[in-house]
């Protein structure tokens, strides 16, 4: 006999059982319906391209993480490890059969062989939003209110949204005759919320003698309302200019729309990737502002300089749909589930099963998805498996004839209601779900 | 300054455009609308496993195709190249955590190294359903009825379900005394609608007389109704037995369900996989059989036996999805679009974006996704671009006051309704909306 081999996965890898997957995509789903009802479309890209494709020409930090390897036909290949790099290269080699300014969204797993100590997983999904071929003001605006709308489906509650303008940062380092180390200082402040003001002083202090780094630090600090901290900013900036200039019609967008509420200027947030030049922000959940951002992206004006001398600038934004999940998990706000079915017909005699099935599909044609238990245990049995499952409702079938009438049981509170007909029994629960649904919009609402 | 990379996919990989992928998504989300239905679960595996896992401890054909290399860390490890063996090693170290029966679906990417002259591609999405766990003849009959609902919910039109039992043919062979080469016959039997009966009799004949190939031959063509042929096999087989009796029982359960029709009993359905133990099923849409089968599959009484000496049985059915697409394509039953969206803002001033989105908000929260254009480029350009993208109808907005009157147009026929309140606009979208589901439902059922 052939000796056995032990099942696992390797480590930095899941499994996704129903419940956790039902959960992942369900989250994934409203979000991607936002995506869609902004007139987002999908694409797809391989998840094995040339190296040099992902990678580029240089090495660098992020080619420690890839999986790289020799494909049989000697080709040097790499799992992607984001998906902006395949999106670059996507849209570099369509350019022709693309509609600008194109807007496409992509949900999809990446790889990235991190230390998994530090809670990291080696496989993970991203999901980003871009819109490619504008500089507008107005595709600034779509992808920060598309945030909102994403983050509000996913059920993440009350968000801020922290917008900042990269520019206008570069135009007050420079002032300050700084813009020499204005990567480093981008780096440093994008430290602020980790490490405080003293950890950034110090890192400052080692680029920039003791005045600048003040400054920067009078600037990053700088608060106050929407208007009074633009103005700040612009003064220090060297007056009114393009950047300060789409801050401003940023915030007549968000007043005219009347969805100022969320959005916060914020002269901290600078993002670490040195991709971007236009608006950066990040979004913190208002009830748990410690898990960190779980939706930033900003405006970049190059994103295919790998493939094309021509410059295709755009605005996109990517969720963090793991750190989501993980945050509405802690906080209570998912609910378990390992089925879709709502209700389960039980398995009264093992050979009545086409009976069976022709029951259920009525319930499914009218929208309720119906488990059909298989085999005759006993009742208490399949009321007790169908609960277990998170199924709310069982149907009793009739044991004579095919049109006999059947009992309803609520698998929650116990109750049965016999002698329905198979309509009388889709009405009582089409009834029952409007009425629950009612309810727990009620709820929700207080 | 750095050389250009030229951007590429790598052979038999692709991209997808939206038209297709909004395409390939709404076939795919149509078949998981019917697996949920029936209280099918989702469930996700790693890309990246052990390889070990994947090939188990031999070679063989498959390995040839795998990609296959050592990870940073000098982990053996594959891409998987189907979700058969991942559930496999799932169900296994999983399986004090799942109800059972457990019924599954999985759809996902698997990769493989294929020869890609063949029209095959090195990267495809699989679909598989399954219901482990136990051995009646009811789950084998929900996977049969769950390929009738996918298939038409896939927009395939009329389908036959060919259905054989693999115990019932073993039965025949013993008796024949042929038993020792049923390896053999069941792949020489699988390829008779692609070479022919004298390219099946050629093969035989190198493994048994020529007595026992007719009798082989004779047995597989038995053709009539399903009585008549499940009578001839059975008497072949040596009289009544537990696998004629299943295949009586699941036609029992046809006509109890009223979908008898769609299936059809084929004593030449064998498939090639040794896998395979009860029934075995093929599928033909009946306007294009030539295509071959869009979702096949079989029961099994040893899914784990690589990982553990615990028997688990099951059935389990597996659609083409890319086969089906490409048929539904060449038969010119898919619509091309960019876009969900159906509705185009028209922007008549760059600075006023704000105002359109908040427009736009109240379309899509009654249900119709809307897209804003961003520049205010001519109308008619704009018209031009939305009508390409797919959408039907235009929204020219109030130039004054936010609240004023807007414009619809009709970018198919070109007409205008002026003078409507932004509530009208919606009354008057959804009216359309509705006769033109009623035309296309009228249309669909002639």
């Amino acid at each position: 006999m052939a000796s056995l081999i032990e099942p696992r996965v390797l480590k930095g890898f899941r499994d996704f059982l129903p419940a956790a997957e039902i959960e992942r995509r369900g989250i994934a789903e409203r979000v991607e319906a936002v995506f869609r009802a902004f007139g987002f479309a999908p694409i797809d890209t391989p998840a094995l391209e040339y190296a040099e494709i992902l990678l580029g020409k240089g090495g660098g930090e992020t080619e420690k993480q890839v999986y790289r390897f020799n494909d049989s036909g000697g080709r040097d290949v790499a799992l992607r490890f984001d998906l902006t790099v395949p999106f670059a290269r996507f849209a570099t080699e369509h350019r022709s059969d693309l509609t600008f300014p194109f807007r496409r969204y992509h949900i999809a797993k990446v790889w990235r062989g991190e230390n998994t100590q530090r809670g990291r997983y080696r496989e993970f999904t991203q999901c980003d939003f871009d819109c490619i071929g504008t500089n507008s003001a107005a595709a600034d605006f779509e992808i920060l209110l598309i945030m909102k709308e994403a983050l509000a489906a996913a059920g993440a509650g009350r968000v801020t949204i922290r917008l900042n303008h990269r520019g206008l940062f570069n135009r007050f380092l420079q002032r300050m005759d700084a813009a020499a180390k204005s990567v480093e200082v981008l780096r440093a402040v994008d430290k602020l919320a980790k490490i405080g003001r003293d950890g950034v002083v110090t890192l400052l202090s080692g680029e920039l003698d003791g005045e600048r780094a003040d400054a920067i630090l009078r600037y990053v600090e700088t608060t106050g309302g929407w208007d009074e901290t633009l103005d700040a900013m612009t003064a220090a900036s060297g007056g009114d200019n393009p950047d300060s200039q789409r801050l401003r019609a940023l915030r007549g967008f968000m007043i005219e729309a009347e969805i100022a509420d969320t959005f916060v200027i914020d002269p901290a947030i600078t993002r670490g990737l040195d991709y971007y030049t236009g608006i950066v922000f990040e979004t913190l959940l208002d009830d748990m502002p410690s898990i960190g951002s779980v939706c930033s992206g900003g405006r970049y004006d190059n994103l295919s300089g790998l493939y094309t001398r021509e410059s295709l600038s755009g605005v996109g934004s990517s969720i963090g749909l793991d750190r989501l999940i993980a945050a509405l998990q802690t906080d209570g706000r998912t609910a378990a589930r390992e089925t879709y079915a709502e209700l389960a017909v039980i398995c009264v005699d093992g050979e009545r099963g086409g009976l069976y099935q022709r029951i259920a599909q009525r319930f499914r044609a009218e929208g309720i998805p119906t488990l059909v238990f298989l085999e005759a245990k006993k009742q208490s049995v399949q009321f007790a498996q169908a609960e277990k499952q998170g199924i709310r409702w069982a149907l009793i079938p009739p044991s004579g004839a095919p049109d006999g009438q059947v009992t309803l049981r609520n698998l929650k509170t116990r109750q049965n209601t016999a002698g329905l007909s198979v309509s009388a029994a889709i009405d009582f629960l089409k009834f029952s779900k409007k009425n629950q649904k009612d309810e727990t919009g009620t709820r929700e609402s207080d």
